[in-house]
Parts: C-alpha cells; structure tokens; sequence
C-alpha cells in the first residue's frame, strides 16, 4: 500500500482527491491537512465521505508527512514551493496540483503569480504531469507539476494538429468555458449562485495566468513560439470544462484520422467519431478527455472540440493518473468508474 | 458470472443500470433491448459508456431473454407483467424497476395506473424490494418488486417512528421534493429546461401513483391503516429526492438512539447526527439515504429529513442492491462508490 | 415627485428597489448610500442599471437622508434602529426592510437576533407592512416594517383559513422553499453555485427567525396562539418562494370560495381556479402572490400552496406597494410589469 | 391605439410577444392564434399573464387579421409566407419573427431551409429588422423580416470593425453561446432538463442556418464576401446569447472610441467601458445589446464580446422595437424596463 498525505484537503480538488483515493485498492490515505479546520472530521466538512473517509483534519505543523510515499498539494499557489525541498530530501514524492512547478520560465511565472519563486531549482527538476506527453518522465520523477484545467483541455486538442504540423501556429485561439467550481472553493461574491446561475460571461480577456501555461506547452509540442488568444468564460454549471479551438489549416490532412492515431493507446483520451459534439456531461466525474475534430464547409478553419472534468482530468483525477504511473500501477487504478449522466 | 439482461434501456433507470452494472464484478452484461433503438450501439445513444459497454440495443422479439439468470425491467409500467410468467418458467428471475408487481391490492393497482393487470397470481407471489424491510424474503425471491423513487424515501424515514409507535399513524404528512429525472427521459413539456429552471411547483397534490403505494407499506409497518398527506414537487436539479416528513408524537423517546439503532446494520442507510440538515448531493451517484431526525423546539412534532438519489437508492441501486441479495454476493458490490459532490 | 433615498444599496434588496423605483412614474432618486462602497458609480456594480440609474453610492456619514420623502432601509438587521428617530424627528417617512421592527415582542425579537433594541417604542409605533391586513394603518403609517419574504408567502395562505376558523390553529406546518437569493448578497460558502447548484435541502429546522414572525401574525389573524411548525429548505433557483402549508379542517366549507372572496379586492394575491399548481417563475419580477387551495382525496387535511418573488412581493416590491399606500399613489404604480416567463 | 395580431402565440417568442405587448401604452391586442390550442385562455397556458392578457387562442381559419394595422408572426418557419401577400394586400402591416424573409438569397434559403419559397418577389420588398443598420427603411416598411437571434449579437458586435475597415474580413470567427429557450418551447429530449442542465456542448458545427444570414449581413456591411467560422452552443441558463466575436487587426485603431461612435445614438446598443465583460443577465428581460470589446496583450487580434437576451433583442424586443420604428412611436415604448438582476 502506498502511504499518501495530503496538504490542503478543504478545497474542491481536496475532496476530488479523497472521492477517487477512498476507494484505490493500493492508497492507504494517511493524513490530510487543514489549517483552518485541523480537528473538524473530514467526513464532517463532506457528509458525501461518511463511512469511506475516516480521519480528522491535521493541523500543518504538527504533521509528520515525511511517512508518507507521496504527497498531493492541493493547496493555493505559493504553498507547495515553500515544503517540497524537505520532502523530496526525506524521500518522499510529491505531485503538486497548484502552479507553483508548472511553469519553467521563473520570470514569467513571478510576474503572473505575483510572488518570488522560493525554489527556482526544483522547478527546473519538475514533470509537467501531462502524461499524453510526459508519460515517460513522469514514471521516473520526484516532483510532479499537475496541469491547470484549461491547459489540459486545450493542450489536448490542439497537441495532434501541432505535432503534424498542419495548422498555422501564429493566430490560434482557445474559446474556453469552464464550470463555477473551477474558481475554487472560495467564498467570492462572483462565484454566488445568485451571480453565476442563469447567467454567460468571459472573464480574464486581458489576460488569464493558464495562458502562459499552455504557451509553454504548444510552444514544445510545435517546436517554435505559438500565438494564442485564450478567452475563458464562467458558465453556470458545478464541473466540466469545454473548449473550442479554432487554427487554420496549412495542409491537407486527414483530421479524423490523424487524431485517432495520436490517441489511440491514451487510455483517457476519447476521440469521438466524425461529426460529433461531446458534452461535458459524458466526462462529469470521469477522468476522460473527450474530443471532436471539425473542418466546417471543408474551409480552411480546424475546429476542435475538447471536454473534460475541470476537477478529474483537470485536476484530481489526473493526480491520481499521475500516481499510478509514477508508482507503476495500472494507469487506470481508481480512474475507471463511468461518468455520472445524467 | 451473472447473466443479465435489461429490457427496455433508454430511460434514464436504464442507463443508471448500464452504469452500476458496467463495473459489477460478477456481472456479464448480455443484452439489453430497446424496440425503438434496435441496432444502435447503446455507447452511441449515452457518450459516457463508450470504453464501458460495447453493446447494441437488441429489438425484443428477437432476443433469448431465457439464458439470462437475471433480467431487469426499466420499462414503462404494464410491459414487465406481459412478459414475467414465461421468464420465471424459464428459471429466470426477475426484478421489475416498474410499478407492475408494486401493489398488492389488484384493484387499487388498476385504478391507479388505468389498466387491467395481466398477472395478479404473480402480484401475490412478488416481493417488495426494500431490504430494510423484506431482506430475507428477497433472497429467496424469484421476482422482485423494486419500489418508486417516493416510496422509498419516504418509507425509510417514517419506519423507525411506525415500528416504535411513537407517533399518530392517521395524519401523517410527506413533503417531498424530486429531481427532474424523476419524470424519466421523455419529450414533455413541463420537464423541458426552460420550464423546470430556476422554478418550483408542487404536482399531483390530488392524488399521485406513489400514494398507495406508500400508504400499503406504512400500514405493514404500522400494522393499521395509516392516514397520509403526500405532496410532490418538481425541484430545478437532475438528481435527488428530500422527503420532509411530519409525524405527531405520541410518546416520550429518544428518537436519535431510535433512527440509530433501527438503522445500525444497515449498509446503506445513515442516521446523520442529532441537528443534521443532509442535502441530496451528499448522496448523488451513490446509493445511500441519509436520514436527520428533529423535533423543533421540543414540541410534539417530529420532523424527518430523508434524502437519496432517485436514479441510485430510488431505482437502479436499490435494484442493484436487491440483485447482490438474491444471488448471494457482498450487498454493496458495485455500489460503494462516493457520491458526486461538488 | 417623492424624493426617495436608499439605505445600503448593494445587497439583493436594494438593488432590486432601484429596479422598480428607476421606472416609478412619482419618485425621484435622491440618494442611496454604502459605505463600503461610496463613490462607486450604482451602474458599475450593477450593470443591469446602465441608463436607468445615474447616481453613485454616497457614504451614510456625508448624506443628507433628512431631505427625503421616503427613506427605504435595505440594510442587515439592527441598523435602521439606530437612524429612524433622527429620519421620523425630520419629518422623513421610513419604511425598513430588515426585521428592526417586525416583532412586537422585545424580548423575543433580541432572543432571535441576538442585540439590544435601540427603540422600542417606534416599534410600538410601527406598521406591520402586509397591505392585505394593514392597509387603512399604513396609509397614516410614518414607520413601516416590510415583512419578511417567508412571512409574507406564509401568512399570504393562511389568513383566509384562521380568519373563518375553519382549521385547527394548534398545529400548522408551513414546509417552505425559498431560492438562494433569499440568503442575500452575501459571499458565505452554502451559497455558492457549486455548493448550492442542482442540491436540495433543509435548513434552520430547529428555530428560523420567521418563526416567531409568522406566529406573531398568524396569532392576531387567529385571535388565539397558534402552534407552527416552519421548516425552510434551500432550493437551486434564484428567486421564488414556494410555501406548501397544512392545516386540519374543523368545518365543511368551500375552499375555493373563501379564499377567492377574501382576495376579491386585493390586487397583488391572485387566488388560481380549483386544482392548480402555481410555479415559482409564474411571479418571477412580478408583486403577485399567487395562491392555489387543495383538499386531498377529500379528506380533512387542506393544502395551500403559495407562490411568491423573495425578492418583489417578499421584500423590495411589497415595500414600494407600502411606499404607494402611503403616499396616496395608485397601489399597483411600478409594480404592473408582468412575470418573466420563461 | 394600433390594433395587433398576433400568429403562432404558444412559443417562447409568442409569450415574449405577449409580455412587452400588455404593457404597450399604444397597442390593443386584437387576436392571438393558435391552430392547437384554440379557444384555450391565453392565461391558463401562461399563468404569468393572468390580469394582464384576457384573450383565448383563436384558430387561425376563423380569425379576422385584415382588420389589425400589424400583425405579428411567431410561426415556425414557412408559416408566414403563406399568408404575408394577403394581408399586405388588405393594407396590414407584418412583421415576422421566423426566418421567411431574412435571406434575400432564395437558392440559398431554400437549401437552408428544406422546402420552396412560396414569394421570392415578396423577399426582395422585405426589409431586414435590425434598426441599427436599417432604421430608415423600417420607418416605411410594409413587411420586416425580424433578425435571428445569433445574428443579432454577432451582426453587432461585428459591424463597427468592418465598417471601419479595420479586420480582415476573410476569417472571422464568432463563438456564440445561447440559452436553452433558443430552441424554441418543443418537447425535444436534448432541451429535457437533466439533459441540458449542468452540462455544455456545442452543436450544428458543420452548418447552422444562422450562418448564410449572418455572411449576408456582414457581406452588406464590408462591403465584399466575408469569410466566416460560426460555433453556436447551448448553454445551461434559460436566455441570453453571448458571442465572441475574433477577427484580425489590419490597421491601429482607437477600438474603444470606434464602437463607442458608433452606437452613440442605439437607444439599444450599450458599449460598455474598456476592460469590461458583459454578463447575459445584465440583460436578462431587457431590449439592450451590450457590447465590450478588447484586444488582448495589444496583440492583432479583436476580442468582441457581444450580449443579448434571445427573446427580447434576439426576438420579441426588436420586433416591438421595428413597429415602434414602423408606426412612428417613440423606440423605447413598452421596452425601458430594466432587465431583472439577480
């Protein structure tokens, strides 16, 4: 059994992460963090966890997670940089499902995040946790860099295209909506049902901090700097994220085709047939990407259709993918459970 | 292995079968018919399936339901009764989601659903499928009635009280609350989005189905005819049922340690703790009722909140459920997964 | 023209009497006040406003509130006792939307909100603002208190059943839903959409504020104590109030008849035909309180279902229908837009 | 007072029709019909209405439209133009709400719209509603040809850029969102609430019959063929319309100042302040369309936002708002209300 802790367990990804780990045949959950509310029991907080999830918050400083095998932070950015050096000495792995490592560009990462780096080192040590593109190092690394939800969706979709090299890689655009409970378990006046329900809106426009992210990402996969417009938008629903890509096509190509390739061993990658819209819903709870390619009127405009779970896929769920793989488990441990529809 | 076969897979209980069944240990799903959708892959019909059931909907009259062990009806009321006689021949047992084998009093039956009944021998013989209530009989049964979504809320909540004594039988009252999936996956207008969002509304209050059938299992309970108000409303969410329920007491007792120990051995029941308000997404997806039981400024009335997931617990779980007892696997197999929530 | 001013103008209430009183044909907005927010423009926080509202929130230190007509206080409960002496002194007529002046009886009123009264004696003095009971009072009325949202659904479809005495008044239950705007503009975790969103559930069941409110008003109505039993649950819509009431009959009388003649003249409650089922978004944006009466299988339990906006007739829309009884308007000034449906 | 008659009332443009109508200071409502449900009370299909229309259905082969100055068609398409060249001929005004006269294009319609047009003589008088780009000819028009609802949005947002010149017109992109209520008050599975809710897609991605008229509208404004990608998805809230609009930058330009000259004078046009995100809420009920636009890291990429209730500016209200226009009232008569926020 691998001995798990995890730092900041009050959040949505917290109680993702505890929905899927209760029931891994090879996690024994060891302790969960809270400042907040050390004492109060888990099952207390999130009644959905009573009779699977036995243990009481633990207060930070008084926790020995250096006993653990692994460790998940699922805390705000600027946490996890602050204990993961102890940690990785102590032997211990750690995925961190905050920004703190996703970024290699530490001035870049200082000037979105609006902090000084406490360990530029061990970012430059760190795996993007994307495993359709890092599989191999995640297996072997300490230090995991789980990525953002949006980067996720949009990285998914755009990776085929930019690998075969037949779009153009200077005016992409990423039309991203998310689910409210992508903006975190915080009590913020935008995020009231009130607010957010029967309602559309973008937000960000000028600048959202996953843009760099997946910059970063599509700039590796395409071998040079890409242009990307990144919109996202609030849509009034608890989970899912759906983002339309749009890139002009450079050369004739079989789009279906090529995308299926590309996927075809991605256990959680779904390419859907021609001529489909995937909804969010067939991905709520599921650790599946699934995915649509669209050339409209046979122009010369790509279209890809990209959904996840913000908070499986997006976050947990691809923690825990991470987990299997770097510990040599069935990738699939805990991950095959069918999504909740309707 | 289980041989199963579900008629009638393209409502809403059947896909939640599909769901649980897809990933039950012992069961080898066989086939699952649809006359309308013959011919079409079921992962086609419902996206979420894909990679989980690789399975074409079978037109009914040509399909060998008789090498089944175990066929289940998600069907609309009066189709199992035509076609139970001739599956029980065939030594296959039978758990019907419908309404067919619900009520023992015939004629009540036919007054309320508007049809002649097709087997009222096999009524005689059918069994109810709550298992707080009839387990042992259910382990022996060849055909299971498994009870509505209603009942069996609301039922849960009021058996400790009966069986106790400890409140009036004639003027009980049920308030309950139900998702819109409870009115099954059908084109009518009152259950279309912009219809049954952001709004409330009570139906039925002169007289709905679930009354007698409610009426005929407290009455057991109580051992005298029972007097109910039941009154449901359609409430803007997918998933859930909340049964309010009013009782006047008649007796001094301790109703936490009442509802705690009548529950104790109950795998799928939990009594919340004293002053609890559970919420139905503690339970969605999952097959649990979660019961709070109050008395509001120590008066004589006694107030019961009862919530489950209509599709798990008030459908296809309880018939799950009901299946793992009748062919003697674990109660929960398939079944103990943590409820979606956020 | 009245001069109105608007004490704590950024909350759900507030905003919605800018909504109504930005088209009243008599008022003229002199000021609202925040003192949070003072010197933000009122249509950059609510963009709904944008050419309608061209005034910016003042704060309550540097405002001239004793120059008005009509003072609305849309503010959190204690704090329009701590202004109205100095407002009635000046000759300024207030009308306050808390609960300052509900209750008759001090003792109980700091019991349930936890503060010492500043003034008992203006809440001698004050009106209980329900038009359908009070109306000759408020029209002399200097001090208005607005009722609550759930007193108003409540009292709404009890008053014609206690004023014949044709129930028992000893045991009322009033089971009532209210959407998530009912909590206010506040950023507390139980209302955010992911936590609120397709859920159901009960709150505040052992003791809700307009516990003793309802029983204040259901007593004068009844000439006698009533016992009440008031359960409240928080439903995923926004707005609407839906309150499903239960009461014993102690007479033969024709229902439908007794409501329709004791709503005849009244021109916001609007009594259905026999057997209706009136939805929430039937009164969404609108003053109305629409009221259906049921007798179950003709049995002795009557059940009322009343309809209304939280936000309109449950709180800013019956204050301007006090503001126009008071100043001798047309009572329906304002407030004759139809529902917003769907 | 104009006498108004309205064809097809039982759908959500109908009921839109019906509400901004019954407060119209000039109209009386002659007739409503409905081939379905003729001599029902318009009232009891849309209890909102009580009070406020007291009208029944009438069938549409007994009524007298000739006698109207205006008669309103909220018809499925191919509706109208059976029956527009009588009624014009009898000196009645019309204005249809359904595509019949909005593509100037026959062959194309035809293609589009699956049967043969029954008077392209007819289409070529027509004039197409949107007052922004053809208030003088609406001021004469004997038939207007009422704007779909995307096209509403996008026309709009899109006009002052290529009036101005300023983005290549050759690859716009328009990413639009709608509500539910887009699809029209018919008992379709996919607009089922447990199907749309809590869930997000895209759909009609190879072709939506919004695209040849929105390409007809930009093509009048730029003044040569566009090149246009249009994704439309359905989005889990009752109204509203939000579209993002792309395009390339092809010269320096002031955007703000642009469009803010641009609609100085659209009672109904709002651009909102630099940096804004407009929420389709802040419109919800009302006739405005407003409209934000950025330019993301001052890159040459035009970010427009763009957001309309479906209903009222992409229905109803701009129907409301082209016989105002037609018959020489005031624009705003019956459309000044503010739009219902929460």
């Amino acid at each position: 059994m691998i001995k798990v802790g995890i730092v900041g367990g009050t959040g949505y990804t917290g109680v993702e992460l505890l929905r899927l780990l209760a029931v891994h045949p090879q996690v024994a959950l060891q302790v969960i963090t809270s400042r907040a509310d050390a004492g109060t029991q888990v099952s207390q907080m999130f009644p959905s966890l009573r009779g699977h999830v036995d243990l009481a918050f633990s207060h930070p400083d008084h926790t020995h997670l250096e006993q653990c095998d692994l460790v998940f932070f699922a805390t705000p950015n600027g946490i996890a940089m602050q204990q993961v050096r102890a940690l990785l000495t102590a032997g211990v792995k750690v995925i961190d499902l905050a920004a703190d490592f996703r970024l290699q560009d530490i001035a870049s990462w200082e000037k979105w995040y609006g902090m000084t780096h406490a360990c530029p080192d061990l970012v430059a040590e760190a795996v993007y946790g994307l495993p359709e593109m890092n599989r191999e190092k995640i297996r072997t690394a300490r230090l995991v860099a789980n990525p953002g939800c949006y980067p996720t969706a949009v990285q998914l979709g755009f990776i085929p295209l930019l690998e075969a090299g037949v779009i153009g890689p200077d005016s992409l655009i990423a039309d991203a909506k998310s689910g409210v409970s992508g903006g975190g378990r915080k009590a913020e006046m935008a995020f009231l049902f009130p607010e957010a329900a029967d309602n559309f809106k973008a937000y960000g426009v000028a600048g959202h901090r996953h843009l760099p992210e997946i910059k970063q990402g599509l700039t590796r996969v395409a071998g040079n700097p890409v242009g990307l417009t990144f919109v996202p938008h609030l849509t009034p629903m608890i989970r899912g994220i759906h983002a339309t890509l749009y890139g002009k096509l450079t050369d004739e190509v079989d789009l279906q085709a090529l995308f299926e390739r590309r996927y075809a061993n991605e256990p959680f990658v779904d390419v859907m047939p021609a001529g489909s819209h995937p909804d969010t819903r067939s991905v709520r709870g599921a650790n599946h990407c699934r995915i649509a390619v669209h050339r409209p009127q046979g122009g010369d405009m790509v279209v890809v259709l990209s959904v996840i779970d913000n908070l499986v896929k997006g976050a947990a769920g691809q923690a825990v993918q991470n987990m299997n793989i770097m510990f040599g488990l069935p990738e699939d441990s805990a991950l095959n459970n069918v999504a909740l529809l309707p």
